[in-house]
């Protein structure tokens, strides 16, 4: 947790209401931290059903492998999470960790270990002490209630400036459903401090397999959209848990994913994984503006996205941003080193509204004025017509700047 | 050209011998910059054969473009250079001022305007206007002399704070041959200011396209494994000519790149470029400490290239270096994000002598101090071996600082 909230924190946080079947409590472990809650756990009473999106790495934390392996079962009952160790990269004491952890809850829960996921974030290649906290689950199962969502998005910040809420509502067969949501990241990754997290949950009766490709889908205009440093955790979880509460409601199951029932619900879902992501990116390390970048006119979709993270993660396009340049010889530069179809000759770009470049050099009509203008708000739009095809994708990051290099690199200063 | 010098430059500068049949000078033309030289101009009385690499990105430069052209010939006379303006997204404009420059060249130098060479670094997406020194070319073919290699580095530079020289000699039948390459490039990109353009020239007599091949060889482990920001400009150009003049003193002719009479001007010249190459990446923009990655063990060699820039590129590793904190949780990251092949149980990782990770968890005998002594040098290795195969590679880098962001972002505070 930072000393100063990042001036692109919300005015205001979302109030996340009550999720009938999920309870949560947190506590202060002292793991790491100090005079802050370091530990949350959440109980589903009933069996919920459970989707999970993780990191792509090939070194994973222990948690990871362990929620991949609870991931086949389907069904949740309790998730515990702890922030100030990520027990990644801690070889047979980290797969010993999570085991005493998982029995710990799967004890105080009063279900199997297989029902149970873990997640934790913090630093990286430290033995996670699960002594210290698999003491209090039983008493954290008592204590859990359905209204500490903030609470709960606050235990398991790290570098975050601030906690990530959000709500959305659905319709199944008329019933109203809910979907909550947390997450906690602040670099993509940052191993002795951030990771990306994210715990949803919704009353609404999706079957797990439906929930799973729900949530494939999801994912990629989302969290698989935004980018801090384009550096990947060994941690990256987002878990989704459906307590299928609104069925007593008269929200009949969804046992597919391409059931017309469900089109609000995948709206709704897509739409607050949006949010959530865009909070994440928002709070960047060190980030004083944030980035939006939108490509269109690509070959197609995918070679869009190629194309917007090579501009979105480019340092030279960050910096240009930090220093509130409105530079787009870089994105020039960023559109070239993509390696997707891209011809010079037809591009055009635009800072917010204002075009900068236009059939292969500078817009004669370019007010330098005009473009410092968009450059000094606290969200810039780089959006990049390539001309060539219907192709297009949006990327959310953040710019670059002195306090990025500060925070992961003055540890020792 | 940046206020003040790299503490990695050079303590001493190569001292650059004159080859037989490549004649020199410079001006200052005032494109940009003031009280210093902006224009390079090289002659080949006799026609050079030429060989030559370019960035690859999808939005080249004029320039880029023109020398594409040139090369097919095989053939050089001329070659003109300027810095302060890139002339790269500069639309027809840009093709008008290659082909002015060009033909100015050409009447000076008395040759086909196919014969001629250019490159151009600095601003982007400028019109460069070559009204401003295609007047003074008939007056640099005049002045030209072959002991000007200093001043023909220092007039290519932007953001250098130091010109790059190197020179090697070879032999072929006996015979001594000269190679000595100039190179600038404080970014790989920085389109403003900077990008990696590198000139090399030798006497010894290879046909153009054996000296292509062997080109293509030897920039691979040279230039093409060094990073600075991980960005590609859109004007990089590696030229290599070769007068042929060590033909008159008994050096026969190399017509294929395979000849093994060629094998010590091979090794010597992809160890020029390699000297070249490290210089560019200990200059790089805001640099305090220069970073090699070692990676051993890999599946194979290519991807053992693609964990070395993986970690070379990661801002979390380079701010780590510039904070020399000896953070192996983030080389960790960097390899599990790579998309090779790996075994988090089977890595090992070094920073200089000091094994700090192994088996997949921290090395027990692993001493912090020590690991802090490696990382308070000037150049910190960083040895992965991922325990799978033969593959390696080695990439050269630099630290990420807060004066790189104050070069690239600052431009308006």
């Amino acid at each position: 947790m930072s000393g100063s909230t990042s001036p692109l924190a919300p005015k205001s946080f979302a109030v996340l209401p009550p999720i009938e079947g999920a309870r949560m409590a947190t506590a202060a472990a002292g793991i790491k931290y100090k005079g802050r809650t370091d530990l949350m756990m959440m109980v589903f009473d009933r069996p919920a059903t459970v989707a999970g999106v993780f990191t792509r790495s090939k070194c994973p934390s222990a948690p990871v492998d362990f929620c991949r392996e609870s991931l086949k079962g389907g069904v949740a009952r309790a998730l515990v999470v702890n922030s100030g160790n990520a027990n990644a990269f801690t070889g047979k004491k980290g797969v010993q960790a999570t085991a005493m952890t998982a029995e710990a809850a799967a004890r105080a829960a009063g279900c199997a270990t297989s029902d149970v996921f873990l997640a934790s974030t913090g630093v990286i290649g430290e033995p996670l002490d699960a002594g210290k906290f698999s003491g209090l689950l039983a008493g954290l199962v008592q204590d859990a209630s359905e209204d500490r969502w903030r609470a709960a998005g606050e235990a398991i910040m790290t570098t975050d400036t601030y906690p990530k809420l959000a709500t959305r509502t659905a319709s199944i067969d008329g019933v109203a459903v809910t979907i909550n949501g947390i997450a906690k990241g602040a670099g993509m990754i940052a191993p002795d401090m951030a990771t990306m997290l994210s715990f949803v949950v919704t009353d609404a009766p999706i079957a797990a397999r439906a929930l799973q490709a729900m949530l494939a889908e999801a994912v990629e205009p989302s969290f698989n959209s935004v980018t801090v440093d384009s550096d990947t955790s060994t941690s990256d979880t987002l878990l989704v848990f459906a307590t299928c509460a609104a069925e007593h409601r008269g929200a009949g199951a969804v046992s597919d994913a391409g059931d017309e029932r469900a089109a609000s619900f995948k709206a709704a879902l897509t739409d607050l994984l949006l949010d959530l992501a865009r909070q994440v990116a928002r709070d960047g390390e060190g980030a004083r503006k944030a980035v939006v970048v939108e490509v269109e006119g690509a070959v197609d979709d995918r070679s869009a996205k190629r194309i917007a993270l090579a501009i979105a993660n480019s340092p030279l396009v960050k910096t240009a941003v930090a220093g509130e340049d409105a530079n787009w010889g870089r994105v020039v530069m960023a559109v070239g080193k993509a390696g997707e179809p891209a011809e010079r000759d037809r591009l055009a770009i635009w800072f917010g509204d204002v075009r900068v470049a236009f059939g292969g050099e500078r817009d004669p009509d370019y007010s330098e004025a005009a473009a410092s203008a968009v450059m000094q708000k606290d969200e810039i739009v780089v959006r990049v017509d390539l001309g060539l095809g219907d192709g297009r994708w949006t990327v959310y990051g953040c710019d670059l700047t002195k306090e990025y290099v500060a925070i992961n690199g003055d540890y020792r200063s």
